[in-house]
């Protein structure tokens, strides 16, 4: 019997990118985690800023960006260009071999298009674990590099397509998981500690959450709304064979707190 | 004795960059070509189209963009987001194996911010052949992947630099011959078929250029202003150890009509 390889897989959404003491504090934490590490990164505002100041309009459909040709072309600007190879220079700086990657470099990960009907996202993609280049991914993390992904993605036929940044690290996780039989963490950071029964009160936080608790809290109105789909998400990658699901603070990134999601 | 790794080092500017037409040759001509390849990319007119939708004012000096802050995000977002997956999105779907980089991926290449005496060119970096890292290049050509490099670089220190992407392009190919004792070729693609007589005429195509023919040329004044520096570079790769520089038409990047520089 061989060990498992051990990855970690972080995500960090719009709250870390848009900040810069925020961004500073993680990418500082993050460099000195130990062992085999991915990053995925959401977008943040910026995007809707550089739309605006173009007179392109912001259309959103239920939190999701509707993408049109202008706007994939934005969204790649500021997700694959500014906000990426921002956060790669600073990991460099603090000692993490750091590589940007969207879908499209190495063909890393393809996206199918959202299909029109019934709401048409124009330029959105949707990923499975199936296409997730695991050998590409693996023989970077072999080679001692970490992955910084955007969630922009390709599909193979000359299209960059704008996906969940929740979503592409859920499918780089199975994926790993599931073609490599590495043993992985999804660590999901954000601006609270994690799961808290009074949204206001950090010391209310929940340290770990299985599907019975779940349902209770759910019926109990302390998980509502954006955190829903979240840990929905959660319980599928570890259905998926992902090991640990781990909701948390971007500032607490190599602590051990936050909400633990377990089978 | 071993064989020679064989590289090719392909550099295209604006004028390819900017035309769709042109650019979807170019990339099913460059896709076909065998053997080990690299791609250097320059920017062409849209980051200044961008700068002048936000209101900053583009400013140059001898031909080099002045770089203050808001303009390294504007080329960091076209260079290394637009373009650059935009060209590695076409070849992934040619079927070349493309992945985009700047010199902060895998911490690729470093610049040095460039002496703001006499003139402050901002965020504006030199590079030199040592600081190119050529066992990630090689390791990255010898997994089957194409390096597609935009000509954004860092310094190590977290700073994004805009650099010359002809000066990347010999830097790249220079290190290559020099730390890996490779056989390189760079080949500098441009909208003529190479050097030409008449510039107006492309049937008056000089086939090759030594030094001895060089200085004729510069004197007759058939070879004038933009020129000179990249034939310049051309001497300093050949010197360095670069085995050919060819200086083409990027829609004839798989034929053989071009000005071979030689010692």
């Amino acid at each position: 019997m061989t060990d498992r390889e051990k990855i970690k897989v972080f995500k960090i959404g719009g709250n870390v990118v848009d900040n810069p003491v925020a961004l500073s504090t993680f990418v500082k934490d993050f460099s000195r985690i130990e062992g085999k590490k991915i990053l995925v990164h959401g977008g943040g505002k910026e995007a809707t800023r550089l739309s605006a100041k173009m007179g392109i309009e912001t259309k959103m459909i239920d939190g999701r960006r509707v993408t049109d040709s202008d706007t994939i072309n934005i969204v790649t600007m500021v997700y694959a260009g500014l906000v990426n190879k921002r956060v790669v220079a600073l990991l460099q700086a603090a000692g993490c071999d750091a590589i940007g990657l969207t879908g499209a470099d190495g063909n890393a990960v393809r996206a199918v298009r959202r299909n029109p009907e019934p709401i048409d996202y124009g330029y959105v993609g949707d990923i499975s674990p199936d296409d997730v280049n695991t050998n590409l991914i693996d023989s970077f993390i072999g080679q001692g590099l970490t992955p910084v992904f955007c969630a922009i993605m390709h599909n193979g036929e000359g299209e960059l397509l704008n996906c969940n940044a929740d979503g592409v690290a859920s499918a780089v996780a199975i994926a790993l998981a599931q073609k490599k039989n590495a043993e992985v963490e999804l660590i999901y950071c954000f601006e609270k500690d994690g799961v808290l029964r009074d949204i206001d009160n950090p010391e209310s936080l929940i340290p770990s959450i299985n599907k019975e608790a779940y349902l209770r809290l759910k019926e109990e109105g302390v998980i509502v709304q954006g955190m829903i789909p979240k840990i929905d998400n959660a319980f599928k990658a570890i259905e998926k064979g992902v090991a640990s699901v781990t909701i948390k603070n971007s500032a607490n990134v190599d602590r051990n707190r936050g909400t633990v999601i377990t089978a």
